[in-house]
Order: C-alpha cells, then structure tokens, then sequence
C-alpha cells in the first residue's frame, strides 16, 4: 500500500464523486499551496501579510485612488479587514487618505510614491515566486492551462450570474 | 475601445507581467469565482457557511474523528475559527466532542448520525453545483485541464517544500 499523502482539499475526492467535484477540489489544492507559499515568502522576505500585499496591488492599479467600498470588493484575498489594514499602511506611510473629489461624504484611498516604491520590490518578488512556482511545466503545458482556465473562467461566469 | 470589465483579480495581469504571473490570477480569478458561487448557494440553500461545510466534509472523510489540531490543518478554507464553528456545530447536534482513546488530554470531533444526513444532502447538490458550472467545457478540455493541474502542484509542491 502506498504511504498515506498529506491531506489536502482534493483528499476529499473520492471514485464515486463526480469527475467536475474532483477537478475542483485539485484546482482548489493548487490555489491554497500556491497562496500559502506566497503568504509565508511575503511574511519572511517583507514581513508583510497577503491581504496587505493585496490591498496595495489593487491601488497600485489605480493611480487615481479607490473608495473604501470598491477597495473591498477588488480584494481577492479573504482574511483581512480592510478598513484596519488601510489604518496600519497609513500609520506607516505607504498609503494616505484624501476627499473624494467626486463625494463630498467619502475619501479616497492611494498609495504614496513610497507605498509605490515598497510595492513593486514586492512585486518583482513575487513575480519570480510565479516562475519558479511553475518552473516545472514547460511552455505549452503553461500556455494549454492558461487557455482553458480562460474557457473555466467564461463558464463559470455565466453560471454564477444566472443565480 | 471596450468596455471596462468588471474587475478581478486577473485584471491585475498587465502585459509586462511574465506569463506565469498571468497564469496565477487567472487561475486566481477562477477559484474566487467558484468558491464565491458556491459560499453564496451554501447559504441560500442550506443556510450554511462555507467554513462550516468545509468542516463537516472534513470530518466526513474521518469517521473515527479527528483531533482539533488535525481538524484545523486539514481546513481547506480560510476565514473560519474552528472551534467556534465546532462549538455552533455541537449545539446543533451535527457534531460530537468525545475523549481520545489514544490521548487522555485531547478530544476528537466527530459526526453525528444527524451530521452525516444534513452533510450528504449538502454534498450532493455541491456535486451538482460543480457539474453546471464546468458544463460549458467539453470533456476533452475537462480531462486536460485535470491533467495539467495534476502537472501544477507536482512542480508548486516542490518548490514549496524547498523554502
């Protein structure tokens, strides 16, 4: 009998299961490996957590600032408060909070150039994280799996929006 | 010029981006999407949580019980603190608490015979769910797409342990 495999979301799966229920639980253990090695190298390298690194990704896309509230719907990474990770980047200087030029009654929240400059170290970081995270599958293995997550992503969609 | 679409974490991915990176917050933006559909059917159908599912499926594929700390490892979900959700699921009568034979210190959580029903009801819609939302790829496309996520956390398991 083989050795027993460390437990992970696709353990679940078992024969009777349907084929879709098993290809879903091993994209969700892809995503949760990859998301936990990205947490632990973002603590370790830059002692920063993900859901920080994520708020500051979803500003450094827009250089105009965003809103509390289309801040929090941009961030993909569950876990984090986002009115108190906005406070801790303030305090720290990488983020400022200005009125809204449109609102009167909200703000706007940016990065500052050093939010920016601290930002893109990660960046590159994390980037290189990517490479070597799929280092191992070679170009048309890559490109075959980014077009079918493309048609996943277009099913999905119309699925979820039927709701 | 098209509209804009509505954002994601894939639309982070501009083209200076190495592919790989492309690669990610697709494969991102596809698992928030499905996981986002199924928290929202889990709660209009079932009236449940997805931290809560996620902790009956894992007590299900354990019928001896699991202790707290193996239980929370195996949490595939984030977003949960599991003894709160286990304290919820014990008032409810879906889940038991009883001592370790093998530890006098801990206890192991189980399901109850009412817990394994309400989950198996939850389990098969769930397996519906993911049947409709792959519907519109084929099955050859399906199959490629479980092979090469196969491919991915083969090579992403490696890099991770590394570290």
């Amino acid at each position: 009998m083989p050795k027993t495999p460390i437990p992970d979301s696709e353990t679940r799966a078992t024969a009777e299961h349907a084929k879709d229920l098993r290809l879903w639980l091993r994209m969700l253990a892809c995503t949760n490996l990859i998301e936990n090695h990205v947490r632990a190298k973002l603590r370790s390298d830059f002692d920063i957590t993900l859901p920080r690194f994520d708020l500051m990704s979803q500003l450094e896309r827009s250089p105009q600032g965003l809103k509390m509230g289309e801040l929090s719907k941009r961030m993909m990474v569950t876990g984090g408060n986002v009115t108190g990770i906005t406070d801790q980047l303030v305090r720290e200087g990488l983020v400022v909070r200005e009125d809204s030029p449109k609102d009167r009654r909200a703000y706007i929240v940016k990065l500052t150039a050093e939010g920016r400059r601290s930002f893109r170290r990660m960046a590159e970081a994390h980037e290189a994280w990517m490479v070597a995270l799929f280092s191992t599958m070679d170009e048309k293995q890559r490109d075959e799996l980014y077009d079918l997550l493309a048609a996943l992503k277009n099913s999905a969609a119309k699925v979820a929006a039927k709701r």
